[in-house]
């Protein structure tokens, strides 16, 4: 018997439909392993810094420059943003329509000069520096007034929208909140008012306790596949302590992170045969800055709790989701996890 | 300069993107034309009825008995149907998560027994019999009290979702009326409430008043790319008076409907050549019946305004949409619209 499920961070119901039910190897898509693609002319290949725009910051060897090798991990702007960093927000109302400037940033953060080291071969200190990268970005464009959130994203594989596949993330820094983040912080928010609970603190003592769904856990992290994952073998990675911003992570639990996603991401690979994927952070919002006032407008979020969004692209979106809103999903959560935790890493 | 746009019907902010503007010519998808497959065996052909689930209703030749040939367009069940039919809802609780039993309808509308014929090139009177397919079972399922919605959509084209590539659409009914239908609902209801107004006939006045994104028009319908399309060539149609059922629309505006469905889809076939795409059917949610009382909990949702969204799915869904809801669209609607009047029918 298929099952509704509701989740109750975003309030999305989703399908189990175990008469579709899917195990790894009935998913045939081609590994992403086996997008060639030439290495020679890369432009995010170390040597190759001047085919990008200016670096905007990186992780360097001491006494090298900007834009020149030597880096680990290197944040440019994308060559085609999506948002013009330039201009002021200017809302405009049309008649029954609202409408503002697209501006924001649009960075692409390259996360080794190698073309062909992705982050389950990567040593755990190194992903840390990609860690690292996103929040000191983060962390910088909080400071623009004219912004309200950065979301860091990644596309892995042509399937998931990655256009190059030299190993690298991006994120956009927009004007408003983004739709999602804003329902699981009013969600979050209206379940704190009601209960003086974190509601993701309640969903990680849930899981932790029945342990059905836990796939990987440390001491600062546990990573689980949601009750109502929207999509097969979709998989969170939350801090266990109460955080609402990643951008505030203690340098020491950074490098346990580093280890969960690195975990997680090489047993999606072996579990799949490398499949795409996207995962997204979702972080708290941005506070409106005032001179020595961080907290101005009483903007932070503290009743949110970040956390990352793994999303393998192994179905696809037809009619049904895009009119409803309401996934079908033909791998439960529960067998899932256990797929994933045989993995031998 | 890009654009931040709201959709004030779903208050969806979308990215306008025109430093990506992208033509017709740009999108490089394979045309569906060329997904050649194998009419024999083809389960949807008139002669293979007994290949199907047994049908449920079909528009027939007087004097032709259920699953043999002789019929127009023909309901089955799906064979792999993402939901139960029978059973009941159950809705139960489990600590902080919340599920119920999938049930549900899941059935298929087989638009023609010709394997090859797709609607651009049937007769307006034939489209007509697909869109009373329709009716007719949103109609019979709304009166099941266990279903809350029936959303009627199609998948052409492998990229789309179709897994067989005889025309056909597909309909499921939900214990839940979806998300995506709520939000429409919820914020119809709210701008009803300010202003005594339908926010579809609102926005129809406009789309009219201005014609820059009008495709089509008839005397009963009018089809244009939303102010804040979240993809490119995305069309809605719209009945031009105020209705809020599909189920109860009058046979004679049914045919103009038929006329508007077809000439939009060969505008965008031609223009596009021969897209994959998603339609979907938002109309109002079942009443809950009692005996004479159809609208017993005074449940229908006279504020709401049925239209039918249609998606060409020219790119790929990635990483920042999936985690923020917002969408980047490279082709202004604007433009959009230009095209898609310049094709010749």
């Amino acid at each position: 018997m298929p099952e509704l499920r509701k989740d109750p961070i975003s309030e999305r119901w989703v399908i189990i439909s175990t008469e579709r039910a899917q195990r790894p190897s009935d998913f045939s898509l081609p590994s992403v392993s086996e997008e060639a693609e030439a290495v020679k002319g890369c432009p995010f290949c170390g040597g190759n810094e001047g085919k990008t725009p200016p670096e905007i910051t990186a992780w360097r060897k001491e006494g090298t420059k900007p834009n020149t090798p030597g880096w680990d991990v290197r944040i440019v702007q994308n060559k085609f943003p999506a948002l013009s960093s330039v201009g002021d927000v200017n809302r405009t109302g049309m008649g029954v329509f609202d409408m503002m400037s697209g501006i924001g940033a649009h960075e692409v953060i390259i996360e080794t000069p190698k073309h062909n080291l992705n982050i389950p071969d990567m040593s755990d200190e190194h992903v840390e520096k990609i860690l690292w990268a996103y929040k000191q970005r983060i962390s910088d464009l909080e400071k623009d007034n004219r912004f309200r959130y950065t979301l860091v994203f990644k596309n892995y594989g042509k399937v998931a929208g990655a256009s190059l596949s030299h190993p690298h993330s991006q994120l956009i820094a927009t004007p408003i909140t983004p739709r999602y983040v804003k329902l699981e912080l009013s969600n979050a928010r209206t379940y704190f008012l009601e209960k003086e609970r974190c509601i993701f603190c309640d969903i990680i003592r849930q899981e932790l306790g029945s342990g059905q769904r836990v796939v990987f856990e440390n001491e600062y992290f546990v990573a689980f596949t949601p009750f109502a994952s929207r999509f097969p073998f979709e998989i969170w990675i939350v801090p266990r302590r109460h955080e609402f911003g990643f951008q505030i992570l203690p340098d020491e639990e950074r490098l346990l992170l580093a280890q969960c996603l690195k975990d997680i991401l090489m047993r999606l690979k072996k579990c799949l045969n490398d499949p795409p994927y996207n995962y997204v952070l979702h972080t708290a919002p941005n506070p409106i800055p005032r001179p020595g006032k961080p907290d101005y407008w009483g903007t932070i979020q503290y009743d949110f709790h970040w956390h990352i969004e793994i999303i393998p692209r192994l179905t696809k979106m037809a009619g049904f989701e895009w009119g409803s809103g309401l996934y079908i999903n033909p791998t439960s959560p529960e067998e899932a996890a256990k797929y994933l935790r045989e993995v031998k890493v």
